[in-house]
């Protein structure tokens, strides 16, 4: 299967874009930063992948809504960096955008960041107009207040909190929206999809969450230990060790079963045995 | 002209929406009082009565705008308010929201609020799919960061601020969301529409500057003096008052030759005259 070389190109373009005559020259700056600082692009290349999969006639609607998830992912990460949130100085082994910017700009690189996701999304014309609005749909519902990122972030802020909910809203809901989108994009129905994005989203977070356990801050580019520091829930101290690492791989063991059928399942299979294998501690 | 009585009952649905099963508390609490707390409506009223004025089968299209238009300006009114922009205590006479419910809830219903905006619009079915994708296109662009709202806010962290450039971004780019959405969602051409939400929204602003410059905090409810205090570029300051009001005077009285032809032109008018007269000082 292809493996989308070109994410990295889309999210260039979409930040020149971003970026052209008219706006101001540190506001540029600080949203360069926020998106071309590296990442794994986890989350587009999943979305290409399985539009690739349902082979549509082309993948220029799938490429619009693989850079709008990482545009939305990349929003996520600037805002939850604010010292109001995690105060945390690095992201990518790099400094986050508020020490890099000032809190000023990386609220607005944030916030232009979730514009600009629906932006690109407004921008899709196959196979017909009303792709673009569906795919809005799905993205609004993966940042939303009820079961996406802002939610996820919001039940931090609550005396109760439900560790599954919780993960469910701030991880799995965005790697759904890569699946979900993706195969709208490619004229399938979506729903069909959303239980593979939430299974690789929840064994994304529970390797995380093993990660800022016992993870090397170096090697991660962002600091560990964090979530014992500011009391967040994680699934590795919940779960202790062993019970943590027995849940992630009962997790990507069922990944295969939860691909659709479709044209291109056995590259998509490959392309996620490649991708998961990363999870692994 | 039938002046829209209901767009407070939109915003209710719609906040009922955001806030409905899932949404944790605080969060739905903050998002409330962000977008419930009063407010003057002028960008819904004028996006409504644009549409009316186009004679549209139904209005529907044309309340999803306006209500997205609303949201996204609700969740300006909440980031600009944060300590690391404005700092201000107060906004339409109550506590602001990171007063209320504390800086996370408020960069987080601010977040939630541009979402919102954009999955208002992608409900939009009439007259065809490509609606839904054009006004979300037209309302980045007025959030956006090259001549947008971001842009904006982004200037006052530049060294050098052009004030026309600054207050194009600032205010007048999501009047011209208001009047080109409007039109948009009624099928007509939304570029025939931008010069009169534009000059709208220069004249607002300048009695913004004008209010700022002289008012009374009780009767605005929010502090005045603002400008001087945060060194940010203000009309009445630049043109001195005399000036200020001459130039307002001239922008509103310019307005009725930006109106296009129309079937409801002379309602269109009507209703104009009476939203503009409350911005003389």
């Amino acid at each position: 299967m292809h493996e989308s070389p070109s994410v990295e190109r889309l999210l260039e373009r979409a930040v020149g874009s971003l970026t052209g005559p008219g706006c101001p020259p540190r506001l540029a700056a600080a949203i360069r930063h926020a998106v071309l600082g590296g990442g794994n692009r986890l989350r587009p290349r999943l979305c290409l992948a399985v539009a690739a999969a349902l082979r549509p006639a082309n993948l220029r609607a799938a490429e619009q809504a693989a850079v709008a998830v990482e545009l939305l992912h990349c929003a996520s990460l600037v805002h939850d960096d604010l010292p109001c949130f995690d105060d945390a100085p690095t992201r990518r082994g790099r400094p986050s955008v508020h020490h890099a910017f000032g809190e000023p700009l990386a609220v607005l690189a944030g916030d232009a960041l979730i514009v600009a996701a629906f932006d690109a999304l407004s921008t899709v014309r196959a196979p017909d107009g009303a792709v673009a609005a569906a795919l809005a749909a799905l993205l609004a519902r993966a940042a939303g207040t009820r079961e996406g990122i802002t939610a996820g972030q919001a039940w931090e802020d609550e005396e109760q909190i439900d560790l599954d909910r919780y993960h469910q809203a701030k991880t799995a809901a965005l790697f759904e929206a890569a699946t979900t989108m993706g195969a709208c994009a490619a004229g399938d129905d979506p729903e069909r999809w959303r239980e593979l994005g939430r299974r690789i989203g929840r064994s994304y977070q529970l390797a995380d969450d093993l990660r800022d356990a016992g993870g090397d801050e170096r090697t991660l580019g962002k600091p560990v230990g964090r979530d014992a520091v500011l009391g967040r829930p994680n699934a590795a101290h919940a779960l202790g060790p062993t019970g943590a690492v027995a849940r992630l791989e009962e997790l990507l063991a069922g990944v295969p079963r939860t691909v659709p059928e479709c044209p291109g399942r056995s590259e998509l299979l490959e392309f996620l045995e490649r991708l998961l294998a990363k999870f692994r501690p």
